[in-house]
């Protein structure tokens, strides 16, 4: 069966065609992600009536998402307030399915990208924050409430350094791109200096740059370990806009040794920037073959 | 169907009939954990021979242990070395099963404990060390090779604490009794203090082992937000020796106030001292049953 993937986004919504397999079988069409709720509902109830020729929609979101895969529970940082009340399933008579983006961005490394063909996975999207969705026994973790796989736990006791969450010195605050400026700040001493400046900087063999990249990506390796710990995964698997940073051999070669579980392996993601929407339209194939 | 339950501790071995509801129904006995590997299997011999009435064998065991149920996989700290090469399904013709004692403990509770009829629930052993038993959807999470569930996630990025299994700053380092007192010899400035003195003075209100405990509990709680942030489980169980020591409502009222995900809650454990053994019972039995 073929769907109509959409990724909903802070900054865009990007949709096209998906057949079963997760080929790409339609233009990629992109717009800005309108900041109220009407605009936003009919944005995309534009976008799925202009569209023909798929059987089911499906919804890659930021925000949590329900075990039952029909609603957003709880608010989403970058979308407006209240975009958890959004009715998806009216929007078509359609069959709909919604899933968190990081989750759906998992589930297409699993079936088509670097993690393929392994039961047990940790996909962590390295972005402005950091996203993650965990596979155990080639099942999503959900959790209670569908919220699971959130990347805040602790890399100090300390209150060393605030969070966007409102707690302090999450792996979100150290692992993503804001956690390598914060991390850049320190270094530099410098309160103006932002990531790209970071990434400028060690492109010239900064010495204060790459110690900052250096620190960065050992927070990255150090909360891998636990994550390994946790979850004995066949392999993490590292995305977003920051993940090309990152060295994923050294990162393997520090988990492997401190680790207390059996040997993982750490691989960049392969499944291309709209792994989101792909791994929807996957996710709503199969739980649509089930029912 | 009735099993011998077997728990195989660092220092005990203990025994008893248990039936498909979880209840012992025979003495539970008990005898010292041989030093070496031919006195262990030739006690474990010895203990199955001398029991009838009894259709299975599930075996407890410090350790992890492999998908299948059949072994122990690598090291095992308080077991003579060698204690993975041990063929149990040796020891009987009857029908054998295995599984780590974190894992039946967090199982007993699932079935006839403090997290019945939870389909999340995270069990924590507070011991000398840290023991998890972590279930994800009514199923055990056993990761890639079956040693998932490891509490040794860094609390600091920085070298403070070493940790029994050779890293640092591991939750274990701070969150088991052995953490007690590292966090105690800190505030006492006394490498000599023990858990028991804190404990003894904590009694007799003395302001640095309180605030040694409230620290201690404090650490407990602060990995646990990140615990509940990764798998949005229902509850927590807290067991082990240390457990008493923990206000349950103080840490669910921290937890909750700092979680990105949804409200969970946090428990004393209920199943008793024999919940390794009954929860390897009760797991052999839903095994035996699905084959």
């Amino acid at each position: 069966m073929n769907g109509l993937g959409i990724d909903i986004g802070g900054t865009k919504i990007a949709y096209a065609l998906i057949n079963n397999q997760g080929e790409i079988i339609s233009e990629v069409k992109k717009t800005a992600t309108p900041k109220t709720l009407d605009e936003i509902y009919n944005t995309l109830k534009n976008i799925i009536d202009s569209c023909s020729e798929f059987e089911f929609y499906a919804i890659a979101t930021a925000g949590a998402v329900n075990r039952e895969n029909t609603c957003v529970i709880g608010s989403t940082g970058n979308l407006p307030y209240g975009y958890n009340t959004i009715d998806f399933k009216s929007l078509s008579d359609k069959k709909m399915f919604i899933e968190n983006d990081a989750n759906c961005a998992a589930w297409a490394e699993y079936k088509i990208g670097a993690s393929k063909g392994y039961e047990n996975s940790i996909m962590l999207t390295l972005g402005t924050g950091v996203g993650g969705g965990i596979i155990v026994d080639s099942r999503l973790l959900k959790g209670k409430s569908g919220a699971a796989g959130e990347m805040h736990f602790v890399m100090s006791r300390k209150d060393e350094r605030a969070c966007t969450c409102g707690f302090h010195d999450c792996y979100e605050a150290y692992a993503s791109g804001n956690g390598l400026r914060k991390t850049a700040v320190e270094i530099f001493n410098d309160e103006n200096i932002t990531t790209y400046d970071v990434v400028d900087l060690a492109k010239k063999n900064d010495e204060r740059a790459l110690l900052a990249l250096k620190t960065w990506q050992n927070d990255i390796a150090l909360g891998i370990v636990g994550l390994v710990n946790i979850f004995d995964p066949d392999c993490i698997v590292l995305s977003g806009s920051m993940e090309k940073f990152i060295n994923t051999n050294e990162v393997e070669e520090f988990v492997n040794k401190n680790i207390v579980t059996t040997p993982t392996r750490v691989f960049h993601a392969k499944a291309g920037n709209y792994s989101g929407m792909i791994g929807a339209v996957l996710l709503a194939n199969d739980k649509i073959n089930k029912t």
